[in-house]
This record gives structure tokens, sequence and C-alpha cells, in this order.
């Protein structure tokens, strides 16, 4: 799909043939690489939900070529992005990739104008856009937070912000591998990230592929490497960004901030500066997915609780910004409010 | 076994007709509860290390039943000891069991006279003594405990310090056991407790069998839930608990209490006072056992990680003691140096 033979297919890209969007299917890693091509919104959502594809900037490029693939196949675009942008409340970026291909379908005209005028083709070049934009950004990124470690840093990193979170290259793990790209040697602690274990099953696999060291813990053994004094730095990603700094990550992000204040470690968020959202002013106004009880009662389709028993499950948490060492952006180290710097790049 | 009618059978019990030493296949759980027959002192410590039997109490009885099984079927009481002590390097009352079961058997002379004088009787009753004392211990305990509660507490655990982690009643489940049948009507957090699962699998399935308000949760969402108010004290065993009052417990203890110190929240270790090893002056001494990979990599038989990934697993943590509210044990609350509290109790 890329032209810079990258060891990692892009997440989320545009197969003209059929039409389709087509995601790597993360449920299938670490076992398999394999694709799913999606013919239908309906199809888009449900890769979606049943986290076929996840990831904030991901999922921004799957809502673009989403609304690109109900715009080629003549379904219906309004209800399409209400669709699209239902199945996962807390990534703003999903919201915010389905409003540029939206806006680039609407201003084609409307009705019989619009498909004349190439609304389909104008949606479509504008999920390219988007996806083209999130590896570049991600590199840009990345050489930003790069600048930060030291060489033979042990980065601690949670979930998988990588290129399987976004269309490539990664975010948390970009900085890592521009690290790498930079000949600093960076090595990674990977946490296994209950419950969905995207750390063990994506993050881990893909700094194989890169040829990155890496070592997985399950999350409860992060504190301890900690107090011995075997972690440099924490890098995450972040779901979304309110205007204050607060950031919203995958459940358990927050303990770790919390964590790495106590001993004195770096805490870092990389995230595209598409990831903030000026309307969610703290993190007291992020909603917090809640999700299915068997994503912690079962593993790998192995019942692990007794039969009956209740199970809370959040997908999220929210950090606050006082926790928070730097924002690594496209556009350098953010620092809030971030209305003020987004006003300047 | 018990005459109380505990809704949960002792953990470890003795069977004198095969003579055997029977134990609770804490493997099954909470799938099926099953028992498991040892008729050999190896195949105790293969019980042992396959972690059918876990827990710093119950490992205690475990030992003492082994040097009777040993002392009754004519193995060599010595190498037996040694044996026994050898499988697991964390938990203290291993050692300070089969030390109790040695001592009786030894106090009946040596050789042909001991034979004469019941060694293997002495040694019996011996082991019946320490799991009889777990019982009454963990009761006495239990209600030192209930008095930290408030009506309605709800409560944070980790990995299982309860009854199948001791032989009867449990440590940290037994204070909030204690509290229920207080009237006090305490909810409980149940951390799943990655790698092994102890929460998901133990905990829950005993709080179930006790009528006992409980939520499962993955070990990442403790921080988030602590955040938004949801836990008003935190309550684990402890494996081992140094002189100066530092505690190894199972991995993400330690965790456990950086957090609920940022958060305000009283953090209790129920331990009874054979979990105290005076020898140990505090945690920079306590050996950290580090388990095999697959813990983290498998999970149910399943594998979850990449083919080849490089996994770190310690099975404990050291909190120090800073961190600790109170240590609770049979003699009430404990404060460091516990030299002198032993002293005086």
């Amino acid at each position: 799909v890329s032209a810079d033979a990258d060891p990692i297919p892009r997440t989320v890209s545009w197969d003209a043939e059929r039409p389709a969007v087509r995601l790597i299917d993360q449920r299938r890693l670490p076992g398999s690489l394999e694709f799913l091509d999606c013919r239908t919104v309906d199809e888009v959502c449900v890769a979606i939900l049943g986290l076929a594809v996840r990831g904030a900037p991901a999922l921004g490029a799957t809502g673009a070529y989403g609304i690109a693939l109900a715009a080629a196949v003549g379904e219906d675009v309004e209800r399409a992005a209400a669709a699209l942008v239902a199945t996962r409340p807390t990534a703003v970026n999903l919201a915010w990739g389905v409003q540029r291909a939206v806006a680039a379908w609407s201003a084609r005209g409307t009705g019989a104008a619009r498909a004349l005028a190439g609304g389909a083709a104008g949606a479509l070049a504008e999920a390219e856009r988007v996806a083209d934009e999130d590896v570049a950004c991600n590199r840009a990124l990345g050489a930003a937070g790069a600048a930060l470690l030291g060489d033979g840093a042990r980065v601690l990193t949670h979930c998988n912000a990588g290129s399987l979170a976004c269309v490539g290259y990664g975010t948390a793990v970009g900085v890592i591998r521009a690290a790498a790209e930079a000949g600093k040697g960076p090595r990674v602690w990977v946490d296994e990230t209950r419950p969905v274990l995207q750390g063990a099953r994506l993050t881990a696999w893909e700094l194989d592929r890169l040829g990155i060291p890496a070592t997985l813990v399950a999350d409860v053994a992060a504190a301890g490497l900690m107090a011995a004094g075997e972690v440099d730095c924490v890098i995450v990603g972040a779901d979304r960004v309110a205007a204050n700094g607060d950031v919203a990550n995958k459940v358990g992000t927050y303990g770790l901030a919390v964590l790495a204040r106590h001993h004195g470690i770096p805490f870092y968020v990389a995230a595209p500066t598409s990831t903030i959202d000026l309307a969610t002013p703290d993190g007291a106004a992020i909603v917090v997915e809640q999700r299915p009880a068997e994503e912690v009662t079962t593993i790998a389709g192995v019942r692990v609780a007794p039969d009956g028993v209740v199970a809370r499950n959040p997908a999220f948490d929210v950090t606050p910004t006082s926790l928070v060492t730097a924002l690594i952006t496209e556009h350098g180290l953010a620092t809030p409010p971030l209305r003020s710097f987004l006003s300047a790049t």
C-alpha cells in the first residue's frame, strides 16, 4: 500500500476494485496477518465495534473511508456518518475523520449535481488525505518525541499506540521507532494491557517486526519495575485530549501516570493534534465507554471467572494534565492551554 | 472436615486412610471443586510448584502435613523438609509449617526409638494444630480487621487472600467476611490478578459462595475506581512481612499501595503473625520469585503473545511499610518494629 517498504502494512486502506474499506483484522493478530474487506458501512461499523480496528488515529481514517464507501456505493451518507460516529464514543478522531470526508462530499453540491460533480470522488480523496497525513504526522511526532529519549532508554508503554492504532508508523511506538532509527537503541517494556491484551497481541508483534528489543509484562508488574529503577520513561497514546490537557486513554494509563509521578519518571503522551478536542474543556467532560463484562470474565474464549459473576469494564480512564510531563504532537511538545498551542501551529 | 458448616471446605486436610495430604485443586476452580490427594512428598511438591495449592498460610499447613506424610509413609523426613521448603522461596509460612512438624517429629527421639514413641503421630498432631490454629487465627484477624470497616464499605482486594489461601476463613477475605457477619454489608472490588488470575478464579468464587456482593475488574481499572471515589479501602494479604514492616505480596500489591496513598485511601495488609519473618530485616532482603514466561504469554492454555516474545514474570513485589496504613494480625493491629509487637503478644 505504501511505497516505503514499511515492515507493517497500513492498518486502513482503500480497495478501489470492490470497492471496500480494507482493514488489518487485529483480532487475528498475533497469530496471523489477515485483511478484512468491508463493502458496506454496516460492515465497517461491525468491524469497529468488534475491535477488528481500534486506536484513535486508525478510527479517524476508518471513519473517513467509511464515508467514502457510503458515497461510492450509494448509501445514505448522513445516516452512515451518524452510524459510524456512534460506534465508539471516546475517540474524538472518529468523528473528526467522518466529518472531514462528509465535508468534502458536501462541498460538491447537492443531489444529482453532487453526483455529477464527483461527491464520492471528493470523499475518497479526502479519506486518502486523512490517511496519508496520519503517517506523515506520526513520523513528525516520532521525531519530536525521540529527542526526549536518551541512548538505551528503557521505555514502558501501555496498550497499542503503534502502527496498528494509526494508519501507519504509530504515535507512542512511533516515538520509540524514531529513536531506534536515530540509533539510540531504545528497549521497551510492553504492558500486556488487559482486558483486550492489545500490548501482548499488537505492540509486541509490531516491535518484533521492527526488530526493537521488547519484554512483555503483566500490567501489575510495572510498579515493581519502576521501583527497581528499570523504567526511564512511560510513553502512551491518547484517545482524546481535552482543552486543558487532561488525557483519556486505555484503562490503566491513569494508574501508570500516578506511579510514574511517585517514582519521578517522565510520563509522556504521544498524540496527533487531531486527538485534541477543544470542545471538551477537561477530563470530567469525557464520556468513558463501558465495554462488555465478557472481556473480563473470559480470555481468548475461555471462561476464567465463575458463572454469574458481575464485572465492571471501563475501556478508558482519564489522566489529569498535572501528571503529564509532556504532550508530544506532530508540531512538537504541546503545553496547555491547548487552544493557544493549536492557534500557533 | 470442619464441623462449622463453612460453605468453603478446608484447603488442606489429612486423609488418614490412604494416608494422603488432601488439597482443593485450585487449578480446577472456578469450573469445579475437586480434591487432589498427594500420597508422596514429591506429589506434594509438584502440587505446590503447579499452584494446585498457593497462599502463604495454606502453604504453611501443606508443609506441615507434607512432613506428617513423610513420617507416616517412611520417607526421609529431613530430605522431605528440604524439598518442600525449596518449592516456593518467598512464602515464609512454608518453612515455618515444615519446621513445626519436623520439630514435633524430632521431639520423639531418634531412629527406632522415635518410631516406637510415635514420631509420625507427633508430626501429624502438629500439622493438625497448624491447620486448626490457622482457622482460629484468621477468625481473630478477621474480627480485628472488621472493626476498621464502616457500614457498606467498598473494599478492593487483590489476588486471593481468602479461605483458599489459608486452611480456612481467609485473611483479607476473612476481614471482609467478618464485616459481613457483623452486619456491615461490605461490597468488594475483586482485582482479577494477572497473570494467574487468582482474583477472578478464586476470590470471586469464594465471595459468591459466601453471598458477599462482589464486582470483578481488570487490575488496570483500580486506579480509575479510586479516582471516582468508589473505593473506601484496600485490603490484601501477605506472603512475607519483614521485621521493619515491609510486605512481600502478589505482584500488583505495591502499585495498589502507591495508588491508595495518592488517593488518600487506607491500605491494609491482613496477615497472621506467622507471616512475619524477623530474620528478614526489610523488603530489600526478600527474594522475589520469578515465574515462567508462559504465565504471561498464554492464558488458559491459549497463546496470546507472538511466538518468541520475551516476558518478565515476577510473582511478587515489595510494598514499603510507609505505604501500609495498618498490619492486621490475629493479635490486633501491628505497628513496626514488629519484633517488639511479637514480644508483647
